[in-house]
């Protein structure tokens, strides 16, 4: 038995580059980006973490576009990734509708650039995946998860090695290359 | 020994929605997206390829502002990856300063959302890569590179499958997790 993957785009709490706690801005490209990954790799939702009304003001509108307005017409296969997406104002409220909706309360996974000493590695995480249980992957926007999110995860993964000593991925590229890791087919 | 890798973005030829060939917009985000995930994977070039004088101005403004402007006194750590970039107005004219530049003529390896009889599997093309030789690995923009491309290329690269039916990815997220598949560590 498959387990039920969610994943979260956490915009709050985050760090900005000085090492603040901020909210950052919803970026229309992952929107698109992620759900179509999220959609490739069979995920259930897709949650945007906005705790700034206009912020999730706009990711609706962009949502409506393609769902309901003239983004359908044009591309009518976007909708079928975006359709995906709920615009929720924190983790808590998406851990909440995970447990309303599917039943389950998800174990946390989180992401991160930075090695952490007790971090699961890609072979170890994509076979925990394959036992029947619900999760949510967190990734974070700005420059990373905050620390008290962090702590409440249930596992943190490995940070994505290239073979360079280069690690700034975007979150967009950096949410593909994960969820391939754990959920592709690697042929 | 390892090989040397190039990149090229393909604006022209490609399909647009209809089929007929088309010369395709650049899009900011695949710059950045695209040349952070090029320098984690120790890429040597990334060739934005597009034939219209001002589609390359606006890209060589972008890199300028990133490269000698305000970002980079932002976000010097962006510079590191886009000055990977060359803009050139062709396919030819990428092989061509891979030649004159490197001094050999590269292997062209492509890619496609769809299935090809003579594909190549990742992890046969990830073990060719491992041999000391020169490729260059194209990505289409639009609706994918066009047949007289296709019809030139050395290797096709098997369509990523997730696990889903759903084959719509951002090329931003087909490079990432194709330069992962191909060059990561996979941990």
């Amino acid at each position: 038995m498959k387990s039920l993957i969610f994943i979260g785009l956490l915009h709050y709490p985050v760090y900005n580059k000085k090492g603040d706690t901020v909210a950052s801005a919803i970026t229309n490209f992952d929107l698109h980006d992620i759900a179509r990954v999220a959609k490739t790799y069979g995920i259930q939702r897709l949650y945007i973490i906005n705790p700034f009304r206009d912020q999730k003001r706009l990711a609706q509108r962009i949502l409506d576009h393609w769902l309901k307005g003239q983004g359908n017409i044009y591309n009518p296969v976007r909708a079928r990734a975006l359709e995906l997406v709920d615009i929720v104002h924190s983790l808590e409220e998406a851990i909440q509708d995970i447990v309303e909706r599917w039943g389950y309360r998800p174990k946390l996974i989180v992401t991160d650039a930075k090695m952490h000493s007790n971090c699961i590695s890609y072979p170890a995480a994509r076979e925990m995946l394959c036992e029947k249980d619900t999760y949510l992957i967190l990734f974070g926007t700005a420059w990373g998860i905050a620390k008290e999110v962090m702590d409440r995860a249930d596992y943190i993964l490995a940070p994505i090695q290239g073979n360079s000593n280069y690690n700034h991925l975007s979150v967009r590229s950096a949410a593909a290359i994960i969820l391939d890791r754990l959920l592709g087919d690697n042929r």
